[in-house]
């Protein structure tokens, strides 16, 4: 009886990345293993107070040797030769300048301590200026470009990025001939195809990132492009025309990749896919699904048959685009800019303090100052959340908007600010801590009312991250400020889970990405079911919270 | 040679009382003395969750007798035989039901544990209902009695407090007879002087909160209390017309008081007056001076001459009353209802995840837990400050609302809610401290404004209270914030100085008050003089303050 054959899904997160080697005729999971990145842990070529965030290829490319290789190491034996397929999901936008060899400019020796010439990570922020100017242009031209894209282009995506790093620095603009995705690299890379004219690009990502689109023939057309600044001349004929979605094969791997890999050279490579699209899959998003992948931020993705969109434009979302996260579906992308992200703020807010105070005091010595600090920071929200979910809801007693890192859905704006309403002398830390939790529950339910009221259907909530699986305060609250049920992912890599799954496409083990989660999906752990006395209540917090926040929005910006 | 004479003045807080002797002919301070109230102290007889706040009798007069014993203790031999003057100030309105001899009821054996029959400390709410009720017949009767008291009856007055407990409690309706704030009483009791048609009535605390006033002839008439509500009448009688300024004498020290305080009988005992006023005589108030005491809440105090005033009434103040400060002049009060309280509910909510915390670690002994929460608490807001002092003042980048104990002044309105904007993921410990700072500051700018607007001049401001000696973060804040220079009054008791002032001048040492100041005034300790740039760039953000606040009181509430 042969074997089973494996396949490997590479999730890469915004601080490692993994490797999940997965059973493609079963979806047992036989190994997972992290590696981090080690200059973007160092903290290099980064400047936060700019909300500059740079990552070097070579933390990508290593990376990927130390997990793919730790994780077989882990498997059985005869496990590496058993291997069939590889795929790959990346953080996005998340590009690059390439010369004309396709190589990031940060790999070539003159550059390789250059910020610029290195990826630009989904949520470096410099390119405000040059999004605001992409909007200001699309706002005027016959055809909107971002009519695709929510109405919006943001500065955390491809072009604005790309504009802005030819605008601030002339070595990189006269080696610079093209750009390419980190999803659309790494296949390019291992595939030998990394060549501007030859690299397959992801539909998902220059669709929602690139304003990429079928309806007029593929990116913005040169004028567009010139008009807003003739330096993006230099990539005219250097980029492409056509995309693929994941099912796609994008080569197989070369002789060299499969020798540093230790896997055999027939493996086929599928073309990459942002993360929280390939997380979708894993978790086991259909139809009617609304499937949020929640960490710092929240990733929301759905699919929808072309009948139910028909020639529809949603506004106010991160795009809609065809086959973006399963071929022959629309998959649509929203989210929040921070979610789990403003718990670690307060979190930070409350226990500044208290370290400054203990680099002073002589009552501890550092063995038990770091002891205590590690206690402290690992139990407070914990503690917080068992005070708070004692508290009965009471409509805006405490009322929060939690826009802290500004909007991304529905209708983005960057400019935003988060705000507090209703704080007397008998406001606790707990509740203080429960009106953000209310806050990011009720951006969530912006987000599922942006999608109704312009006539999708929603028939469940599945959720994967972190703050699915770790904190029950927060999806109860969220299952009754939504009203509708959570069920929560039983897979815990979803990202790596779905790149497996397609690959198992690829290598033509499953005939589609649907039939590839019916037999290595994993379903769900649990669900959480609404409290509809308490939904009743924040619907009226809600409506408070959307006074709230228009009138922050209008009025005080 | 004879030796200068010396006076007493008697100073009653919220927790304790402080006496300061003097020489009246020098203004030199020869010992003052506190006593904390033991029934107070232990948390009896009231409810924080229901805002019920009274106090016994006999914790004044334990009070009272311990401070002035121990003072005299501490002055030369001769002192006692050289006072020749005693007066008092109290919080208020800090009104008690009495019987018909002018006992408070608590002082009687059926009533010792009643907390209905004791005073209803100013900070008590529970006669909420009742005050809206005055305000609304007040609103729809001929003559608005609320018209020198600002346009608004508040439920921290007698006329509310007294009908509360008359309502809620049949048994000391049927005991009580009259009622009397406690600056009246004290003088009443030491000079035999307690009969309710004996007693001499503060001025001060008649016309700011009883709704006394000459342009109709003393309280509100029979018809209105009665049609407020009939129970009302069984004060009928038994009340007062006329009231007096505290230049005048209430009388001399009975014979039993002489002996239980030490003195002489023939010591002059000067009527009553409410704290903040006395403290701002203390302080050297003059026309044209804005006088802030600044503690957990702020009392604000001016004085005008009949001139400046003509027929004018000023909206949305706690009062204007003729010789309620000083004799001869119009004194104005307003305030804010939390000032050092929201810097204190700050500490409170960094701390209190931390006490948690250190209650279930076993890092810490005990000793240590206590020291480690002692010192926290002692550090954290100055070191706040330290950081929050080297940011520049920033339009509006966190801008934050203090009514987080209602608002007392301008308008009073005790439903209004503290409100915060401006957060980010950037914001920090430090910068939410400056936030609550500055939300202070503006509060009391709006205070500046009420008087500006209705003509009144303002040319100095001068400070007291616990904040203006400790805080120089807060006041340098409150100097730029205001664009005014601020001068911290010298004297440390000025409440007690003040009541010290009336003392010399019941005694015939000093003819008037003004003259008591020239001689025994203290002056200045030091000035905050105001950064005029960066005022500029507060009152931008005060215009955002005003816009905020307008739009939560108007739309959240």
């Amino acid at each position: 009886m042969e074997k089973d054959r494996l396949v490997i899904g590479v999730d890469y997160g915004t601080d490692s990345c993994r490797a999940l080697v997965v059973n493609a005729e079963t979806g047992e999971e036989l190994a997972m293993e992290v590696a981090w990145y080690p200059r973007w842990k160092a903290g290099l070529y980064c400047d936060p107070h700019k909300n500059q965030y740079r990552q070097h290829p070579l933390d990508y490319i290593e990376g990927m040797e130390t997990a793919i290789r730790m994780a077989l190491d882990k498997c059985p034996a005869d496990a590496a030769e058993r291997v069939v397929g590889l795929a790959f999901d990346t953080t996005g936008s998340t590009p690059v300048l390439l010369d004309r060899e396709g190589v990031p400019l940060a790999l070539r020796p003159e550059f390789a301590g250059n910020p610029n010439a290195m990826f630009v990570l989904w949520k470096d922020h410099t390119a405000i200026c040059e999004a605001e100017e992409i909007n200001m242009l699309a706002g005027k031209w016959k055809t909107d470009y971002t009519s695709y894209s929510g109405g919006i282009y943001s500065s955390e995506w491809v072009w604005s990025k790309m504009l802005h790093v030819l605008r601030v620095d002339e070595s990189v603009r006269r080696a610079a001939y093209s750009w390419t995705e980190h999803c659309d690299w790494m296949p390019a890379l291992l595939t030998g195809t990394t060549k501007p004219e030859q690299m397959l690009r992801s539909r998902c990502a220059a669709g929602h990132k690139a304003m990429w689109n079928a309806a007029w023939g593929g990116l913005p057309p040169a004028e567009f492009l010139h008009t807003l600044d003739p330096l993006l001349q230099l990539f005219e004929g250097h980029l492409f025309t056509d995309t693929y979605t994941s099912d796609t094969v994008a080569g197989t791997l070369t002789l060299e990749w499969a020798q540093r890999l230790g896997l055999s050279g027939g493996v086929v490579v599928g073309v990459g896919e942002l993360d929280c699209h390939m997380g979708a899959v894993g978790a086991g998003i259909v139809p009617g699904a609304f499937v949020r992948v929640m960490g710092t931020s929240t990733c929301d993705v759905m699919v929808a048959s072309y009948e139910e969109m028909g020639d529809r434009l949603i506004g106010g979302i991160c795009g809609q685009v065809d086959g973006s996260v399963i071929p022959g579906l629309i998959g649509l992308e929203a989210g929040q800019s921070a979610f789990g992200d403003i718990y670690a703020w307060y979190k930070k807010l409350l226990l500044r303090p208290v370290e400054n105070y203990l680099s002073k005091t002589t009552l501890l010595d550092d063995s038990q100052r770091e002891r205590f600090l590690t206690g402290l920071s690992d139990t407070i929200l914990d503690d917080l959340a068992e005070e708070a979910g004692k508290l009965p809801p009471e409509e805006g007693v405490l009322l929060a908007v939690d826009w802290l890192n500004g909007r991304r859905t529905p209708v983005a704006n960057q400019a935003v600010r988060g705000s507090l309403y209703g704080l007397t002398l008998a406001t606790t830390a707990s509740m203080f801590y429960r009106a953000l939790v209310e806050a990011t529950a009720f951006g969530s339910k912006a987000i599922v009312d942006c999608f109704l009221q312009q006539g999708l259907s929603i028939d469940s909530v599945i959720a994967i991250g972190g703050i699915s699986q770790k904190s029950p305060f927060v999806m109860q609250l969220l299952a009754d400020v939504l009203g509708m049920p959570i069920k929560i992912a039983r897979v815990r890599q979803a990202c790596a889970m779905g790149a497996a799954m397609f690959a198992a496409v690829a290598a033509n083990i499953h005939g589609t990405a649907e039939e590839a989660q019916k037999v290595m999906g994993k379903g769900f752990l649990s669900e959480y079911i609404p409290d509809m006395q308490k939904h009743a209540v924040y619907m009226r917090s809600y409506e408070k919270y959307r006074t709230l926040g228009q009138f922050t929005e209008t009025n005080l910006q």
